[in-house]
């Protein structure tokens, strides 16, 4: 990593022609550096201030902008920091970034800006990872998700299970002051209780990963059914529905093609194993043991078969043979030829040719509201569940201390240790390999 | 096209996730459709002002965003304007589009903010091309160009010539209205030499164009030699260039590629015609036709030859065959294995393979220097072009009726359209048409 006390530059916009590209600077020497290149004297300019004027690179004007001024500790990075806003051209902004970059300051590093503005106490670990979250977020749930995380929801739930540990660790570590003298400042009792409040509320946190990493990333969504139930005509239906919001993205294998939906908010990340089944036998194998893993790993099952040739025996066989998931849907496609079949309440009946998928959607907006985000907090990181899985195994390495008599300061290492991870997650406690690996996946100029 | 009087709003960046992201509202209506949603009250909020705050959907956060107050007539607009500047995620983005457009403003259509700053004369149409241009500029001299024509430039020169023209216009619509009695304003001998010294004007304006057009759209270069010359590896030479900016673009047919590089910042289009022969007979006419077109159509033809295979006697009748075109390099390849050829001073020997094109780039650069921009007003769009024509022709009318002896009105109405001509170019004569096909070429946004 490069110093953090040199002055950084980078866009902020994507690259593209477009009506404005904006180029962030930051650091002791932001506003100095622009001024080496701007035909107004910002020596003299506060925060929140804008001022219009050109980029000359010496003699030559190189664009009509806008700069805004914000000055430290008033800015994203805490920073003094300035935006130059100017005519959106990847040429522009590339000769006004080679510009700046002549006249003191350096490329800004991906996620450099974010993690300033972690180092300068602006943003918490939790925040600064949200920053992220928010910038990818596609669907209400995830974004506001992010957003609870952003404004400090996470950060103060740790923070609080974490101060009463450290009241506690302060009180244990205080007799081992004392050595021999055999004093006890911490009650065994109240610490006990607190240990098992602490426990049941980091397990409640852990519990909510797999909602919210399915908040974040989509409820992975697997259509199931024999070759002619009408799997792609149910998901061409799906994505068709009015609200969503489609796109095609490429899936981790080459043989699985994921399609995103969103109904009243949440987002829907179908899976599409169509394609495994159509191959040599070798192949078909491998197909099939794909798809079975993509059903174990899925969130919801959509289980299609067609009314016309299932009776119910072999309906409630082929159900029975389904791995267990979060959710499961039976549908009846094709009603309408077989009005009188009958296969139980359970059973979702449409018509998915003619776009007749109501009862069906109505089952998924029923689930959707179940990963509606309210207000409470929700683990959608595997960093964050992983730390609190390590800090919930040293809690219970405590109490079995406790149960067991063991001396003051062993209880006193597995408290710490305890409050180590929880503090990994907000970065009171950090590594560099940490840092590295959260800002690097930022995109630049963030 | 919908009332100019209604609030507008757009994304101005690209889509894509990215740090910000910002959308711009213009209409007399922008503060209080922001204000709608913001967290707070902008009502006195003054121009050139920023301010922190959430951007809200009914209860909803939406976004924590820095919106920048804009007030009339100090906009880019004229109107007032307001910059919302978010997190750049596409999906946040729309939210927040979507939130405006519900509380009291419409999408802009594609180039409607620059369209109202045109009708609110804070640009003329050669400034507001101008803007488009630089969005689209891929060069320094292209830049260079676009800067000079929005700071005036080119309206400056247009409006001297007409301004002139106005008053003689005036004196000689002044002896019609003394109908009968043979009074003579206007100095026949003056108006004559400001008719020539106007022609004289427009006619260096409008052999700029070529020119103009060249350094706006690249120098159009084509390569063209026997099959076994070392096309393709001069190509690949030359785009290895360490200052080439290189991009791949559709040709206008399939059969062409171009690329894109540039020296001394003056871009050159290579159009490549090296595919056009590889195909049957009757393909093969029509390549070689395209191939011909092509070449006839450049600002620059590099004919390279295979120093080794080719005499002097075949060169010079090779090189007769070619169509004039403003510049013609003829260089030898692999003059490395044979030292001892010689084909004159003018020919410029280099070695493709091994890289050592510097002959080559120390000629192109001379070339790129005559099309570097300078000061002078250099005409680089079509319509300007053609308008200039047009004026011209009207005047070239004016001399002939004062040869001829033509009555005042009539050598009026001449005059007249000749200043009709010219006013197009600025836009202080517009139709509805001329702003359609100007500003539809916009991008959303600007």
């Amino acid at each position: 990593m490069q110093s953090l006390l040199d002055t950084i530059a980078a866009p902020a916009t994507p690259p593209g022609v477009s009506a404005l590209a904006v180029i962030r600077i930051s650091g002791a020497d932001a506003v100095n550096v622009v001024n080496t290149c701007f035909s107004k004297d910002l020596s003299d300019a506060g925060g929140y201030t804008m001022h219009y004027g050109h980029v000359r690179d010496g003699e030559q004007v190189v664009d009509e902008v806008i700069v805004s001024v914000f000055r430290s500790p008033h800015s994203y990075t805490g920073e003094d920091s300035v935006e130059i806003s100017g005519h959106g051209s990847p040429y522009i902004t590339g000769r006004i970034l080679h510009t700046l970059l002549k006249n003191g300051c350096r490329t800004a590093e991906p996620g450099e800006f974010t993690l300033r503005a972690f180092l300068n106490k602006k943003l918490d670990l939790t925040q600064a990872e949200a920053v992220a979250d928010m910038i990818h977020s596609q669907s209400e749930a995830g974004l506001q998700m992010a957003l609870h995380q952003m404004r400090g929801g996470f950060r103060d739930d740790i923070a609080g299970l974490r101060q009463e540990l450290i009241d506690f660790a302060a009180l244990i570590e205080l007799e081992n002051d004392f050595g021999e003298e055999d004093v006890e400042f911490a009650n065994r009792d109240r610490l006990r209780s607190l240990v098992d409040l602490l426990l049941t509320r980091i397990e409640k946190l852990r519990e909510s990963f797999v909602a919210g990493n399915a908040m974040k990333h989509g409820i992975r969504t697997v259509i199931v059914g024999k070759p002619n139930a009408g799997k792609s005509t149910l998901l061409n239906a799906l994505l068709k529905e009015e609200r969503a919001i489609v796109s095609d993205i490429a899936g981790t294998t080459r043989d699985t093609i994921e399609e995103l939906f969103t109904l009243d908010g949440v987002l829907f990340r179908l899976i599409d194993t169509a394609g495994l089944r159509e191959s040599s036998d070798a192949i078909e194998q491998i197909g099939v043991d794909r798809a079975k893993a993509s059903m174990r790993d899925a969130d919801l099952i959509i289980y299609l078969f067609d009314a016309e040739t299932t009776n119910s025996a072999q309906l409630v066989h082929e159900v029975s043979q389904l791995p267990e998931v979060a959710y499961q849907l039976v549908v009846a496609n094709k009603t309408d030829l077989t009005p009188d079949a009958t296969f139980g309440e359970e059973v979702i009946p449409i018509q998915a040719k003619s776009g007749n998928i109501m009862s069906l959607l109505t089952a998924l907006k029923k689930i959707a509201g179940s990963y509606e985000f309210g207000s409470e907090t929700i683990v959608n990181n595997a960093r964050h569940a992983d730390a609190l899985r390590q800090s919930s195994d040293s809690l219970q390495r405590v109490l079995h201390g406790l149960d067991s008599g063991l001396s003051s300061d062993l209880v006193a290492l597995d408290i710490r240790q305890s409050l180590h991870f929880l503090g990994l997650i907000t970065g009171e406690v950090t590594t560099d390999d940490l840092l590295d690996s959260i800002f690097t996946r930022f995109c630049i100029g963030k």
